[in-house]
């Protein structure tokens, strides 16, 4: 400490950086062994016990980064919907036609249900968060799903897309993509990648007119 | 007692008979109430309390029925699994058109969902089975999900749906129609049976051949 103390500034300056890189380093190891665990074991059987044991850490150590299983949890669907609404974005703004930014949103949001840190059954379980947390992650989503309504209803206004209603419509594709991570093993016989391809055909193809 | 002892046998077979009726209307009015308190705060968060209260029981006439939340689980997911059986098997024999036939399949499924009894949420927890009652229900989830895949690889072979993963596409195929059972709220502004039918309109349009 005395030694990190007597060094110039900008010394200092980059072990703090240096220690906050390790920090989130450590972080996301841990969110992932926690993704590995809730996806195992469900949401509500998962201890941080077993949390410690997958991140190779101690307990105690464990809760100097995070408080809880719903801290835990709350960090990776946060993280999970930032990454959802830049994909929203995109599709809003891309200049591609509609079913081909649907497709690429309905992508990004398999591999983000599969990735090893945001993803697996974690994001299901909005439940289980305390309703301080629950409420934000629930505005988030409800912010996502209502932007992929938006794009939904337009597409069936303008007859780029199969006539009904939008709002169930746009359910069924989101369920098709969550559903994902129930089922998905990162052991199984197929990548995120050629899944996300899979998954995407199926989910724009149930929007799609069925006559071109 | 005394009196019940001193009727005709016929009697007393009619009344044994109407006690079980008793118990069964009863038994049914509990899985009722637990379905909507399961919906209501998820199956982790939901204690025998509110469910007997729910049901309108003291705490121990509802242990005289369910020996816990396993129990209860088990039971609605067990019902749900054989009228989903019994679905498959209609789709199976059937000999109408094959779209036609998974489309009654997969308004089947998702009535099933959303029933008051077999349905809502806790079709979807399986995580929260003791080991024993877990390994038949995935059981005879397997067996299902088995039946409805060999159809869908089977018209994806004689050409009747598009050329895909019949695996995967299964997958997704089933994930629209579940997701409705994370969503739907009986008070909302659409019936069961409406939403049943956007639901399998979506499902077996995202298997069906883009070019008719």
């Amino acid at each position: 400490m005395v030694q990190s103390l007597n060094r110039r500034s900008n010394d200092g300056r980059g072990a703090a950086a240096r220690r906050r890189r390790r920090a989130d380093a450590r972080r996301l190891g841990i969110l992932r062994a926690a993704a590995r665990v809730f996806r195992d074991r469900g949401f509500a059987a998962a201890g941080m016990r077993d949390i410690a044991t997958a991140a190779d850490l101690s307990p105690g150590n464990l809760y100097h980064y995070f408080r809880g299983k719903d801290e835990l949890l709350f960090f990776c669907q946060d993280r999970a919907l930032d990454r959802l609404l830049v994909a929203l974005s995109v599709a809003r703004t891309g200049r591609q036609p509609l079913d081909a930014r649907l497709r690429a949103l309905a992508r990004a949001h398999v591999l983000c249900l599969l990735d090893g840190v945001e993803g697996s059954a974690a994001h299901l379980e909005v439940h289980a968060l305390a309703p301080r947390l629950r409420a934000r992650i629930i505005a988030k989503r409800d912010r996502y799903e209502r932007g992929v309504r938006a794009i939904v209803a337009a597409g069936i206004r303008r007859g780029e897309l199969r006539s009904t209603d939008p709002t169930v419509a746009t359910r069924a594709f989101l369920g098709a993509l969550n559903w994902t991570a129930h089922w998905f093993r990162p052991e199984g016989p197929e990548t995120p990648d050629r899944v996300a391809d899979l998954i995407a055909d199926y989910a724009v193809a149930g929007l799609a007119r069925l006559y071109a």
